[in-house]
């Protein structure tokens, strides 16, 4: 049993991506991504996306995000974002070292989620200040958000709408991709390119992989000189086979979607247990593994002094009651939920 | 059996380190580093070099390299190393990437090893230029180097010295480290900050890992902030008791120099085999698990359409015969060397 | 009689800073800032700030501000500054560039002043935060501000204190310097270095310089390598002497200074004159040299048509009426003041 | 009378280019570019090579350079220039920090100049290392190059040519664009994009201006974002007239190859005078303004002490005898050579 909701990359790797692993570890390959299933990769995810995509698996989350940008961000570029966003705050200026100096302007959003009218009216802002400005040059949405909620289809759009007027360029930072999709049950291709999405980090560390994540582009001629971006960042493996073995087995029987549903089950179960303790207050809707409520203080003093594992999170307003994140997983039980509920109902 | 000699990374991983990740896949553990694997690394590498070191995996030579040169080169400085170094012409210019544009300043050589006058003479002229010229900040020299041959603790003492003389750090790219180990059957403190090197990329991918590297800081104060550093590249795993555990493996019960040797015994062999050779020339002496060889092109070619597999590599020289690289790994078998011989007579 | 209060950068030069220009125009004399005028400058302002200092011309303020935080900040460090600073929103990421990707955080001001409180709260997210996020090193003020008010001596210190309890280092960006320090009536080092500053963007361009900044270190040591970052930036001028010359210039006799009283004494008398224009309604203290002043559309219309030149200022909330800044130099005129006032009047 | 030889920038500026300066001094104008001085030189310069060009003041050579590179190589590119030209040797790693990393590929020359064999091969291995290697982006050569010779038209195509079959970009290093002109007699388009040059740095300040350089891009579309990569490296003036100014003059009634011829002629007369000199040798064809002669170690010495200034220059092969460089420079007089060829008599 765990009591480690500190976040989804605390599990371990799922059997089936550790034994394809073990599988690729036979005989010697070509290096450097000339071997078969890096090959493979690439049709795989094509299908899957029902278009001819340009796919790079890299080890991290912050290289695929930081890799993605720098592809469409010049130097002297403008990324817009949420403020809090893991590109903004969470990555040690990452997406300001790959691009060059790029410049994140942070938005204001509504559960995590960019408002079109805000963006649109900041890169009014730029526009008017032409060459003194970073160029608008990209929106970067997460997907799921920071905040455990997912866009719908139209919000999406909605901010595609408003890149594609300024000739930007949309990425979406998929650490939690599956969570969203398997909240949307809509197709990958209406959740991603359909939907104005051109380039999108797709996670699967924290559902599953040992430390995998997929760079895709919609638009292959987008991705033009992009491995050389990968090679100079050091995220060009030469036994590339055992990275794209892991994606395989990611996408394959839908391991990706059937890991995701878990981790999303496990968060609304937590979720509806948390709706019946008082004082107990949910901040943002549950859409897919992540929680965020407000507990006292003596309650969360309680759960850390039982070995629970989470975060504490800096609330906006000041509050007596102290803000958490609790994170599922593929490998969150029904038991550790129902462990954690019950240690809470004892705490309050 | 294989015929594939063009790199030792294409080799698959040792038993011993597969093994060690799947254990290391049991219950959720802290993320980020704060995992009793990456824990007890620090630990094993410190009594490895009979020093307190500070040691970081990462996944690739490029990112071990690149991140070390930007702890001990400013935007504004040059690191001197041979003109032909896997770090001037292999990297797609990683280095300038991560030091934010620092200039490498290519020297000759011989055999791969820098030469401790044309190193004082470059210094010299950089020094008497000023401001105008990048500052001499460090020397990376590659052991065992790009030729297959092996610094003797008396020459890199010879090239430290003069670093030290202008207050310049020494970084040593240890690719192959195990290798020249191996060949100098001396400590690894001998073979490194006991000869004055500061930094280490220690490599463990050509010899047996899936995918890992360690930098090596034998001055845990060298290695101030370098823990951002690899975050803001996307180095830093999440799960990166992954990589941890591959290190641990590689080292323990001495498996690392047991790779080693065996890797250079094969390529041992296949030096005396080709010494017998008529119209094979050896380029370069044999220290390590590199062979370059001159062969007629007929051969090369035979080689070639058996199914061999290695570079072509450029000569210096214009000449009739055909340079090639021949690459050994652990993985190297005794039959592996006997067919490549065997096929070399025939076509010769 | 000049309408135009765009800027205090559309005014030409000073009559002796032009003619100190034409005098360093003689006999030949070393380049790179081995001439006589550089030395003197080094001098001059060591003695006008009571203390030894580093000083650097370059020729704009964009690479001054850039160079100094390159210096104070690390690729992977985090930059304080108001969020609507001249370095965050004017200079096309010019910081991000010059310091190799370091992130700026905007935060909150009062009248464009930074709140101690919450700088202190920031950074210490970011501490918690720890390798995530990009380290404190710097916080950034302008002084006159964006809103053309000035920093007292005490609202000074009680930054710096902050920033130095967290061993951070304080740049101030002075591009208006000479007007905030004609309005604070002290010596220059209480404006600076005693009240906690440690480098110096001291501007000269917009007060009667034809191109002339200074970067000012008030602790040598912390300008170590800093003329290399400066040459590989480009703004190492050859005939560094017609710089030199210039803020020689500029501070003989006290030009810096009448310069900026008239300037300031400009503003002043336009406030005054709009205090008592009904429907305008003056939106920040006027200190220094500008003015922010929120009036009718129709008013703000009139005087575009009129020919006046000034610039409209999005407001924070809308509102019916516009905002606008009209900035006052040393060039402006009693009668330019009284012509803007009596169009006001008119079309109010 | 001036003994200084060291370089042309030491002299003072042309008259009539300072009187341009004196002139632009006059009543408000629009910062930034938006004047009436920046717009003339707009078409000025298109009509000077015949072309519509696209044309950016800037005030060094490093920073012309630079941001030239900086708009033809990508950060993973590779930029092929002479091993001993100024952007590789003396502008402390501008290229590299303005490109963002990119690569400098030093080749061989003959008096300076590329040999189009030795770069295609150069290319060549670069492309056959593919992903490993920064990709061939451009070339860099240098008119007059250092060592004060000249390319002929026909030496230029010939390098242009190997550029274009691999879609790469030219760019020249004109700091002494003017001498080199003078020397060619052809026109400046002849010079240059007829030639097959896509960007120009155009020096002036060598040649007589303070402090002025243009980039000059011989299709617009080649320009691109130009102006906000300048505005972030902080080489855009906000009072830019004093600049374009400058260019105005430099080109009005042929002052700037007035000023090239006279230094030139200077320059040939010194050589001149050196061939009638026992145990001097002549190291280059003197077709600029730079003489690179190699002189008794006692004739170097007593010049010194007679206070005549130059540099003493490396040479390749060590001789007993002392290279040294003297340049000569619009404002160098016929007595200023016949006293330096004075000394040297007196001395040998």
């Amino acid at each position: 049993m765990s009591r480690n909701f500190a976040s989804d990359n605390v599990s371990p790797a799922s059997a089936a991506i550790l034994a394809a692993v073990n599988e690729a570890n036979a005989d010697p390959v070509s290096s450097y991504g000339a071997d078969p299933y890096t090959a493979r990769l690439q049709a795989v995810v094509s299908t899957l996306f029902e278009t001819e995509v340009a796919v790079f698996p890299v080890a991290t989350g912050t290289a695929a995000n930081a890799l993605a940008l720098s592809q469409i961000a010049p130097p002297y570029g403008a990324v817009y974002c949420y403020e809090a966003s893991h590109i903004a705050t969470d990555e040690c200026a990452a997406p300001e070292f790959f691009t060059g100096g790029a410049k994140l302007i942070g938005l204001p959003a509504a559960d995590g989620k960019l408002l079109p009218e805000a963006l649109a009216a900041s890169i009014a802002l730029a526009n008017d200040m032409g060459v003194h400005h970073a160029k608008p040059a990209a929106v970067s949405l997460t997907q799921a958000t920071e905040w455990g909620t997912v866009y719908s289809i139209a919000q999406l759009a909605a901010i595609a709408a408003v890149a594609r007027e300024q000739r930007m360029t949309v990425h979406m930072d998929g650490a939690r991709f599956a969570n969203a999709l398997a909240h949307l049950r809509c197709s990958p291709a209406e959740a991603t390119w359909k939907s104005g999405v051109d380039v999108l980090s797709l996670g699967a560390t924290k559902n599953g992989a040992l430390c995998a994540e997929a760079v895709v582009f919609f638009n292959p001629k987008l991705a033009a000189d992009f491995e050389r971006r990968r090679k100079r960042a050091g995220h060009l493996w030469s036994k590339l086979r055992f990275l794209s073995a892991q994606l395989l087995a990611y996408f394959e029987d839908d391991l990706w979607l059937r890991n995701a549903r878990h981790a999303n089950a496990m968060a609304a179960a937590l979720a509806g247990g948390l709706r019946a303790v008082a004082g107990a207050r949910l901040l943002h809707p549950v859409d897919a593994n992540e929680v965020f409520v407000a507990l006292p203080e003596t309650v969360v003093a309680g759960l850390e002094q039982g070995g629970f594992g989470f975060y504490r999170w800096p609330l906006c307003e000041s509050r007596d009651d102290v803000a958490i994140r609790l994170v599922t997983s593929y490998a969150t039980r029904d038991e550790d939920v129902g462990d954690l509920l019950a240690a809470i109902g004892e705490f309050a």
